[in-house]
């Protein structure tokens, strides 16, 4: 996330300089090498005056560097791209309330890095931001500018909602598709089984190659939306299993159409 | 499915007469004008004497068009392209099992009818044959050589194997992104949750587009197979479900781990 927002940083202005930190050595390097990054710091201090900072770490790390910074200038813009937000936004000292915003960019691919870096992966893609009117004026103007910039869609929500949300948008269909990629290997013969994956199966088993370490820590920030959301797919897809149990093949068609509805919308 | 076979065909061999035939009066005007086949027929007597005769129409269908024929040339191939196998092979009339080759194309995509052909439909993709060896020797090589000069890979296997296989690969999936669909349009408010869809939801939900009409005779054809990879899977989520519940976080990294190793055979 954070290499492809450099990119299309860099696509979009002029004379930027991009600072980059990573307690990952090997990321550091292959930040350079791949030109996503000007330079590397192993200091947060450098980056207390610069125009904008941007968390994109998951979710339990950006609580921990929200930690560090005491104060910031008031031109100072710090943007996390966490996929929960109550907890980030409760866990935002107040002395740098008003230089944070709050974003979860409603985009990415499994793969993660410097090497997944992108740069179009932000354009036409959506962005919530959550709380914005706790940002400070300037803050909400910078960030809008830049999303919209960038050529994003910005959606506003209270960080409670977008995390209810995003557990039945993004969370819950991740754990899906975990679950989906381990019924099928502990298959007696996954091998056999996967040599016939057309492109349903593919799509429906990408997103459980994701970072386990940052789908660890988003399951964790939001545990109870989660569990609500697995409980709400678990009923319907017991009653599928009830029609093709009791043979309601004329009910299973209706519910299979409803489905088809769905797209009318997205 | 048809559609695309025959585009498929004309791209790789020169003077064929291809014939339509389907109970749809509007498909049939569609396959026409987009050049699909050369001419309709109503009448099922117009096949008996061609080379090669393609059923891709829903699974139930099959079974009854099957019983239709009472004879066939010995130079003619009448291939099925069902996502179910066991039922259909069991349903071929004797008198015709030497002409009959059952074969499942692991392609497809989530739309239906002729305006939905594509010609690179079948390339680069699995074809699974069932039960080949009771298939007469002419009919085995000629639907090699078409599957082969269309560049598809050829799988062999029991009819029951594919279908205990194609439960896991295919149709479970299928249940699974209805009722993820299902699941999110009975939300207080599905337009906000969906206008936050990104990839990855969009990539689940996909295959929930697909017609009802086909999948609920796949369902019917395959109830065994199917309901146990749904109970198989239910188990994988609720064991995610437990640990998010009981906190387990490095029970869940592992599992998480787990599933990435499905793309390493993938």
């Amino acid at each position: 996330m954070g290499g492809s927002f450099a990119l299309a940083l860099k696509d979009q202005y002029a004379n930027l300089e991009i600072i980059g930190y990573d307690h990952n050595d090997q990321h550091c390097i292959e930040a350079l090498q791949l030109q996503l990054v000007d330079k590397i710091t192993d200091d947060l201090e450098t980056f207390y005056d610069r125009d904008l900072i941007i968390l994109a770490i998951p979710v339990d790390g950006i609580i921990q560097v929200l930690q560090e910074f005491d104060s910031l200038p008031e031109t100072t813009t710090l943007i996390d791209f966490g996929s929960t937000k109550k907890k980030i936004v409760d866990s935002v000292p107040p002395s740098i309330r008003k230089n944070f915003v709050a974003a979860h960019p409603m985009t990415g691919t499994e793969k993660f890095g410097p090497s997944a870096a992108i740069p179009d992966l932000y354009r036409g893609q959506v962005v919530v931001l959550c709380n914005i009117e706790e940002s400070g004026e300037h803050q909400q103007k910078f960030a809008k500018k830049i999303f919209t910039d960038l050529g994003m869609k910005i959606f506003y929500m209270e960080a409670q909602e977008h995390d209810r949300h995003a557990a039945f948008i993004s969370h819950m269909p991740h754990a899906l598709s975990y679950a989906l990629a381990n019924t099928v290997m502990k298959q007696e013969n996954p091998k056999a089984i996967i040599a016939l994956a057309g492109g349903g199966f593919r799509d429906m088993s990408r997103i459980a190659k994701s970072s386990p370490n940052m789908w660890t820590d988003i399951f964790r920030q939001n545990k109870e939306n989660l569990i609500r959301a697995v409980q709400c797919f678990k009923g319907e897809l017991e009653r599928c299993e009830a029609l093709v149990t009791d043979e309601k093949w004329d009910e299973l068609y209706t519910w299979m159409k409803e489905a088809n509805k769905l797209h009318e919308i997205l």
